[in-house]
């Protein structure tokens, strides 16, 4: 008995120290401009990959307009996507600093000891900007019609999980905002202070906006489109101009949506540096 | 009051039509072996994806070996595959024909009326073949250590959602087997029922094996792999031989579990498809 819990204690310590340097090399990494670069650079990759996999299915529209809770309104998707959320968070996702929730109220607890928890980076009054419901709002209204056919295939649940791989990534690379506006005000607080003590978002936005760094960005992730979209077989590839999403979809979902929404999370972000 | 009642009950009917077009021609669809294989090859994205995005994590052994539920010796891994395969059964999953759960047992019944409750296109004792053991056994204790680094990052819910979408499309591809066999009897019963009346295993095996099939599968999906693992900027591509997923072990993947199992999913549908 007591060898039992002397081995459980020890794993239990092991774990824990662990888990300490895990947590300060990711810190030091969320604090570095070069990590988060070369992080949102790969998550265009897992964004693709998702839209792709999206693309499978027809719209399926019943999934978003069909009620299927008693004495709710929620859809098989709305529903999908809170239970989802709330068994993630029993997994440790929203512990996280990197992680929001579309659903953030009334979250369950962790089971295991996560080690994000007392992770801080953030100025507190910023790190609770949470511009999901524009995320979900521009992902099933405008992108979903450009991604894939009309009808209705009934994959249902195949479909949900697809959309809400595609929506985490979305909203893990437009959060990173946060860590660059946190890390250029860290590197430059002067070039930023004038115009947050203004509260002058425009001023702010022009800052953050690099517009041959956007056009490059545009033209990467559709080379990437094309790369990860294409059939491919033993012989050398003639794609004929096809791929399972449309490169200049994912072009525009960058220009239209991701980038100015990184910039708009990265200006509120600054916005209540000051407080 | 009349007016509401009506107009539900419109929805409702033109749903189950909608519904009923749909499922007649996804059986149509399900017994057409150009189809099956075209769709085997589209689902080795799907599989590179997910596995590419499991790389992204290190190995996160605590998530498989820490016990996390009070009175339950279960993982926190066994206890959020049980409760996402149990939300994805509320949304329809396990009606259709082609999706196998890791734990059949007890799921809840679905919230939507599915289009695949009725198709019946694999015959009755064959249909319930569910070689999803042998599947996470490999996934979790072969596959997994060849393709994530040591260490433990502490994303759990982030590597438990990735280990998911792995393991469902793999078994996806796996139990499409059933289908192939189907097709494959109904189109040459002569050349199948003498070894299914002897329970002739081996005779089967080779029946269903041909080996410049397999070797250009194998090639293919290593190609795949370094297609969709390779880091894409603008200037040309020059990998250097470095892929997210080492292209050999997906060829290694494939080699020894997918198409093994496949082939053994196959023998075992056809010799219950004389009872």
């Amino acid at each position: 008995m007591f060898r039992i819990f002397n081995s459980a204690v020890l794993t239990f310590i092991l774990i824990s120290v662990v888990c300490k340097m895990a947590q300060s090399a990711r810190i030091d990494e969320l604090l570095n401009l070069d990590y988060l670069r070369k992080s949102l650079v790969r998550q265009e990759d897992t964004i693709i990959f998702y839209l792709i996999e999206r693309a499978k299915y027809p719209r399926n529209l019943a999934l978003y307009e069909e009620k299927c809770v008693p004495e709710s309104s929620d859809s098989l998707f709305d529903f999908f996507l809170k239970e989802s959320e709330a068994l993630q968070a029993k997994a440790g996702r929203y512990t996280s600093p990197e992680e929001n929730a579309f659903f953030p109220d009334k979250l369950p607890a962790p089971l295991l000891q996560s080690l994000n928890s007392s992770t801080q980076i953030l100025h507190p009054a910023g790190a609770s900007i949470n511009v999901n419901d524009k995320i979900s709002h521009f992902y099933l209204k405008k992108l979903l019609p450009l991604i894939t056919s009309e009808g209705d295939d009934g994959n249902y649940a195949a479909t949900a999980v697809s959309d809400l791989d595609c929506l985490q990534a979305l909203s893990r690379r437009i959060h990173l905002g946060k860590f660059v506006a946190e890390v250029k005000f860290r590197d430059a607080p002067a070039d930023y202070t004038p115009a947050v003590h203004a509260k002058n978002r425009e001023a702010l936005m022009e800052l953050l906006t690099f517009p041959s760094v956007e056009k490059a960005i545009k033209k990467r992730v559709a080379k990437k489109a094309m790369i990860f979209g294409q059939d491919v077989d033993l012989q050398e590839n003639d794609t004929n101009g096809k791929y399972k999403v449309n490169p200049s979809v994912v072009s525009q979902l960058y220009e239209e949506w991701v980038m100015p929404l990184t910039k708009f999370v990265e200006v509120e972000y600054l916005l209540r540096h000051l407080e």
